[in-house]
């Protein structure tokens, strides 16, 4: 629909449409930075829904049956920020578009979870959102079938760009919420035509609404402009037994001179353009001036969701009290306070009968005793269950016939699991884990990037996180892996030892509450190193003396996961010689450093030689724990990878890599002297 | 077609056949580990593709008009390594066969580039053989519009799994491969229905013929067990304007009581399994032992293309002198001997000029001087031409209008793009470059990593490297990236200062033959520090003393990128202040590190107070060279960021985060107490 056909015939419709649009262009403006084109596209499609479909309450954000709405494309931020402000989000008044983009706003560049309510995930990197949204679906169907109707029933609305669709990750989404028929997810694709190298035809022909069918989703095609065709696609998408995708054909930048062209993307529209769009827009307010009778109107759709956020309380109210108990602990992503007691007794137990697994084992140990007293827990793999040992007994397997399972097939789609697992969490209801090889970190990092930037608790577990997998060789074998979830902010990545301590770190990842967590598993068998038992958790210190020299003091061995046990046998070696050794166990160098300089102190003293042992580089933060801290440079050293690894037995590249418990008393040996 | 039809009707092809086969059972039985599944299944259709497809020839494997031929589903590594001791590459000798998955072996686990010849590139991490293609092919039609059709006219066929098909990168395969009309692609698809957690409905119901068919390629379909229908199939795929995906039904582990499980996927079969597996087979050969009848018609096989290469040779040979060398040269990957020459009249030119300039367009300056004398030069971006500066006036765009162009609009696909220019490189004749965000790193670290691995030199031009980039925020804001690309092994990550430092930068990446380079890049204009011009690359040292202190020396800030300048800038007023300071500009820590110890020793000597100042986090390989190389944790800071960055002006967040020239001057007198 033209622009000006739509003013005649939708007069009201356009004021609201064009406030949004204001908002954008003059923030941008404002700012001197921003994306105009996207919002000015597709507020037409935006007032729609949010006037007609969506179900929400501006006065109780967090009300947890309310529709998710997912701005995938992450750019058109003040599309966002003009809806909350408009429908009366309480914090996100107009200072705050005011000050779009500027230092301590909540209107960040791209929307940022937690900056405001109604921010239901962080957008920017293309494909995140749309593939956050498939979680966010997928935890809907869970608890719908678990919590019943009266307390789950919501739809998740995505708007997506072209960038978003072009983007790899989207194809996992779109192949995972195809397979799990989530029939409850709308993806509003804002078609319109421009990348910002120009045309999106110099780079992709692809027939989208093919595409999409291919992977078992509904396709419906609407005129984005067009307010009543946009409220007939909407109806009829919510009608579907499986996901719909909309093809909303848009004009970027609608009504500019830039209409249509990648200038009018990723700039501002500059004052005369502005000045000339007001005209044809016929709104000759003052920048971030909405005129009362449009901003009423906004209001009564803010108001719109009140009575069924009322209604919904009202059923949920009359629930038992434990189930509405369980209902909050699990929105509040609160443990059970059984876990504890279910961790410390497993420890127990394992100090006890010191079984060899590979820690891999062991986290299948802990999740078997964890599991079910958490139905909050949601796992999965891609692709790996075996070997990730990530299925339990009680859960069940997850998809359209079984609502109520708790096991994902995620397929081979690592990055369409961790950005599924971000929505899961961000959803609300729901603590996720989810399985892969370590290396392949790789291709899931957009999304756990994300998880780290979000602050929310997703766990990974990556197996196999070694040369320790042996043949399967270099591209299997994770060297750099652990310096890149190190150096990821406000992360714990941890590297247990044995049985005790992956049960320590499980605690530490289902008790957290801002961050997620990296489980680093072995392939192979590790032995029972924590054989006494201590109901305190030692891997929350991030380090600990494992094992204390025996006489004078001379060296201390620091180690982590797989390699501790070769720490604990250089021990032996050279206490056999009279070197008295110190083995320290470090499965969280981010846990150790938070602690305080006193402990950091007692655990790595002055004095002694230190050799660090870890079958990964160095460049994972060993240089702080070995000249750092009270380290000397003539004093320590590293036993650990130099670079890739290579295809053989376990045993074999070990010996060849020189990570033995020979060769690090050898260096003990050295540095002393 | 039933494996006992097929033994019936095709005899000979049933042998051929059987010895791929039986070569990949025995093998990972010897070795106890690996995947015979996929080469039971795909040994028909590999077969035909050798025995009639196929130009190549084992005597010459570099010969640059082979048909290149990818094995995406790089776990069937025994298909491969059989077809080339069969065909009789030199040094895929039976002993290489025996020796699957042992220590120092050219049979890894999963094809390794550079261990053995006919080895095309590595897979192994799925869905990178296919996207890796897309590279060849590209440069296949590059060069066929550029040598002509008598020095290049080949194809590149794929063997694609499940798991290569479901992996997200994938899809930016098939979009770009689909616009760009590659029409000598051609994709062979394993479809066993069978993945590791079982039947591939468990994950995926995705229509793979439609979504191909969505992005505009060919496809066809076949009895994967039946070599006429095989045949008909490559024959019509060859034909083809459009890159063609073959569905090609086969049966995983074909003929063995774990046919059409995931059981015949990754494991030995075992003795008995495989006992009867030679019975089903006809096959009563010892392992690893070949009939002389098979062996002879598999050795015919691999002479078939001796007579076209030396056709391609003799036409080669009619070349003009001055055309061969240059096809030599370019297949070498040798930079011109004019490089040099320009880089260092740049240089000159800018340290008279003294332009105050964003490395980004620094880097454009560059290209601009050598693009129009290396035609092997093949640049792109990921959406983001404009942000990248990657576009110069003499490229042309490469589309399938015109094969000429060099420049590629690869879309908003960082890992296709990534995976491409791996492929082209590996092709030869090419030297690949492409732009995206620095933050975008995450998104292309499957294929970043494989370009590592196999030490091939590609650039990444990663603009917009820290928070410099301002307003877009924490989303785009690199601060573990460069982290990231320095603890990957066997790659340079480029820092440069200013334009002197990025033309430095530019040429060690051109000259490169062994390894990717990242050049870190700023959006932010900034001065020329390199004001005195030497003809030789300082940036070779990886550092070097950019500013001597005045007086006795008690500081040295060293500093990389976009914060040299606040480095400079606190060595003013430390100066001023007394303080004698020396500035170290670190472009590129990785050589640095090359350097011999009187070297370093030199540039950071025992005794002042050091400061590193990056606008990145510390872990980012700073602890060596501010708590080692004689440095003392108690006389040592880093000024840089702490976690992630945020939404706001670029000034106003260095102010921020404390990464101003007066923060260092301060650390620095708090230092020296």
């Amino acid at each position: 629909m033209e622009l000006q056909a739509l003013r005649d015939t939708h007069p009201e419709h356009w004021m609201k449409a064009a406030a949004i649009r204001m908002l954008a262009v003059d923030a941008v403006q404002a700012a001197n930075s921003g994306h105009p084109g996207m919002p000015m596209g597709m507020a037409d499609v935006a007032t729609v829904l949010f006037e007609k479909h969506l179900k929400f309450d501006p006065s109780r954000p967090d009300w947890p049956d309310r529709d998710r709405f997912v701005l995938s494309a992450g750019h058109g931020s003040m599309l966002l920020y003009a809806l909350l402000h408009l429908t009366g989000y309480a914090d996100m008044t107009i200072e705050e578009i005011e000050n779009f983009r500027q230092w301590g706003s909540k209107t960040a560049g791209h929307p940022e979870f937690g900056h405001a309510e109604g921010i239901e995930t962080t957008t920017g990197p293309l494909g995140q959102g749309i593939s956050t949204a498939v979680g966010m679906a997928m935890a809907e169907e869970m608890l719908r079938a678990r919590l019943g109707r009266k307390v789950q029933d919501h739809y998740t609305y995505v708007i997506a760009g072209d960038g978003c669709l072009m983007e790899g990750i989207s194809q996992e989404a779109i192949g995972l919420a195809g397979k799990l028929k989530l029939s409850k997810l709308i993806v509003m694709w804002d078609n319109n035509s421009i990348s910002i190298d120009g045309d999106v035809k110099l780079s992709d022909i692809t027939d989208q609404k093919k595409r999409f069918q291919a992977s078992g989703w509904q396709v419906l095609a609407c005129d984005g402009h067009d307010p009543e065709d946009i409220d007939r696609a909407l109806t009829e998408a919510k009608r579907s037994k499986k996901p719909t995708m909309i093809d909303c054909k848009t004009h970027i930048g609608f009504g500019s001179s830039k209409q249509d062209t990648a200038k009018a993307h990723g700039s501002p529209l500059g004052e005369d353009e502005i000045a000339k769009l007001r005209e044809t827009y016929g709104w000759p307010h003052q920048p971030f001036v909405i005129p009362n009778a449009v901003a009423a109107q906004w209001k009564a759709i803010g108001e719109r969701g009140a009575e069924d956020r009322a209604a919904w309380e009202g059923r949920v109210s009359e629930l038992s009290e434990q189930r509405q108990k369980e209902i909050a602990r699990i929105f509040a992503r609160e443990a059970p306070k059984k876990l504890s007691a279910r961790i410390k007794a497993l420890k127990k137990q394992i100090s006890e009968e010191q079984p060899k697994v590979a820690t891999r084992k062991a986290s299948e140990m802990v999740l078997e005793v964890v599991n079910p007293i958490m139905p909050e827990n949601i796992g999965g793999s891609a692709d790996l269950t075996g070997s990730n040992n990530t299925l339990t007994a009680d859960l069940g397997i997850f998809d359209d016939k079984n609502r109520k399972g708790r096991y994902v097939h995620y397929g081979i789609r690592e990055h369409g699991m961790a950005a599924a697992m971000n929505g899961l969490v961000l959803h609300g209801g729901i603590r996720p884990y989810g399985g892969t090889f370590m290396c392949f970190t790789d291709y899931a990092r957009g999304a756990i990037r994300l998880s780290s930037l979000m602050g929310i608790p997703v766990t990974y577990v990556m197996t196999h996180d070694s040369i320790g997998l042996g043949e399967d060789g270099p591209t299997h074998q994770p060297v750099e892996h652990l310096a890149i979830w190190r150096a990821t902010p406000n992360t714990w990545t941890f590297r247990p030892c044995d049985t005790v301590e992956t049960a320590e770190a499980w605690e530490l990842a289902l008790t957290s509450t801002d961050r997620p967590s990296c489980l680093a598993l072995s392939r192979q068998g590790l032995p029972t190193l924590r054989r006494e038992h201590k109901n305190s958790n030692l891997t929350a210190k991030g380090a600990y003396v494992l094992a204390e020299a025996e006489g004078k003091r001379q060296a201390i061995l620091i180690a982590t996961g797989s390699e501790v046990e070769i720490a604990m046998a250089a021990r032996d070696i050279l206490q056999e010689a009279g070197i008295g050794t110190r083995v320290v166990s470090m499965p969280c160098m981010e846990l150790f450093a938070a602690q305080d300089e006193s402990y950091r102190r007692k655990v790595l003293p002055a004095g002694p030689v230190r050799v660090g042992i870890e079958a990964a580089l160095r460049a994972g933060g060993w240089d702080r724990w070995l000249l750092g801290e009270r380290g000397r440079d003539a004093r320590q050293a590293f036993v650990g990878m130099e670079s890739f690894g290579a295809s053989a037995p376990a045993p074999k590249i070990y010996e060849e890599m020189g990570i033995t418990a020979d060769n690090v008393a050898k260096t003990v040996r050295d540095l002393l002297g």
